[in-house]
């Protein structure tokens, strides 16, 4: 496997993704293969998509001013994170833990790193689409059957610092079903998958960099993964009571009695 | 970066974990080079340290036979993950949450693939000391400076299948801190750091298969890290009440109201 990082210009609100990668390919001199995993940020996507919120325009709750407080967060902050997340569970200071289109993230994927002045970047409306938008565009421009995935940065149980997660995918299968196969002493594996778009995200996060690096894109080629049209992250979805981190937290106004 | 996977021969009880990898480089005809990251997964640090458990010679307590019940796990391996737990907190149907030296993981870190028969496979007693272990007797056979990083697999809070967690690492730093950076607009980075140990070893576990596939080590060659001697995954570690998922779940016997 090699993994290329890609130096990006500056992405403005409404441009191409397109014509911002095919300049970036060819700034980097990198041509494309099929087969190839395309990994993009989603900062630069939301941007593309103009998911991006004026904090002097933000419209703030009684709600709102009770998290920002608790939780040692701005107020513009803690409303837009309250207006993105399906769920807001709860926080440590700096960050609160939702839920946002199924996934249990910081800040409804919200961040204010690398935004534009005053703003703040969301996540695309639908990133498996826009995932399959990008890897369509690339197939009719480049003639290549890649894969896409869409790389947010996440945290993990109990450990300090941020890996990379995929929020959007297409092109590839998005995770593995290995429950038929055999270990190495023949006797079958029951229960295992593997979250491909997850370590393609964490691949590709290595070397994007997380502050003021310019490398928006990486490709991976050669990725033991199998290519296949009709994919998502949304196959990653697992529901809460089968979560071994979640089925352990009540989500708000749940009655425990219930639960258990 | 570049990634190599590397086949190996089947790890016995007690092999030298420096002899085995020898043989699988000559083998897959890959030259360390310093700098180089040799991915190793836990399974085999674990058979290599004789980390194992014969599963007709555990002794079951009621505690297990409880969890064995509530969970559908068999009675050995629940009274080993008891065993080998800092401490249980809960479970889904098949697995339990437990913290593990200080890390909230799945089963303690202990898994029935790829194990030998009729037995279970621990991680080994420290894992930054393994790592470091290996780490220097390459420098003395290499005459190469490589950093080390023991993989294991771990699950995402409401993802389904497994990425790599880094258990041990050595030679590298496996938190950057990156809060002194600057963004794209020039404005400070407040509360990253990434967590380049797991990054690592998610991409290494891309590499190196879950069920049958004998590729135990992975290299991992021109990844952005700073090479330290005196690092390991324990800097990882954070406070349970720092952690965005774990404070919001009530440590077993903990009472609610002193929480908040």
């Amino acid at each position: 496997v090699i993994v290329y990082p890609l130096e990006s210009i500056l992405v403005k609100p409404g441009d191409s993704l397109l014509r911002v990668f095919s300049k970036t390919l060819a700034r980097n001199r990198v041509r494309l293969r099929s087969k190839d995993i395309v990994a993009v940020s989603s900062k630069i996507v939301g941007i593309s998509e103009k998911r991006i919120r004026d904090i002097h325009r933000i419209k703030t709750t009684r709600e709102a001013i009770g998290l920002a407080r608790r939780f040692s967060l701005t107020l513009p902050f803690a409303q837009a994170v309250l207006d993105e997340s399906d769920m807001v569970i709860g926080g440590v200071r700096g960050a609160l833990l939702t839920i946002k289109d199924g996934y249990a993230v910081a800040n409804a994927g919200i961040d204010r790193k690398n935004a534009p002045l005053n703003s703040l970047v969301l996540w695309p409306h639908d990133p498996d689409l826009s995932a399959k938008t990008l890897r369509d565009q690339i197939r009719k421009e480049f003639g290549k059957q890649v894969g896409v995935v869409i790389v947010d940065s996440r945290v993990t149980p109990l450990r300090l610092g941020t890996t990379g997660l995929a929020i959007g995918a297409a092109g590839f299968r998005a995770v593995e079903d290995i429950r038929g196969n055999v270990d190495l002493h023949g006797r079958e594996v029951r229960i295992t998958f593997r979250a491909v778009a997850d370590a393609l995200a964490a691949t590709a996060q290595l070397v994007m960099g997380e502050s003021s690096e310019r490398k928006p894109f990486a490709i991976i080629r050669e990725a033991p993964v199998s290519m296949e049209s009709d994919s998502g992250v949304r196959e990653a979805k697992l529901a809460w009571n089968r979560c071994l981190y979640m089925s352990q937290i009540m989500p708000p106004g749940h009655d425990q009695s219930q639960h258990n």
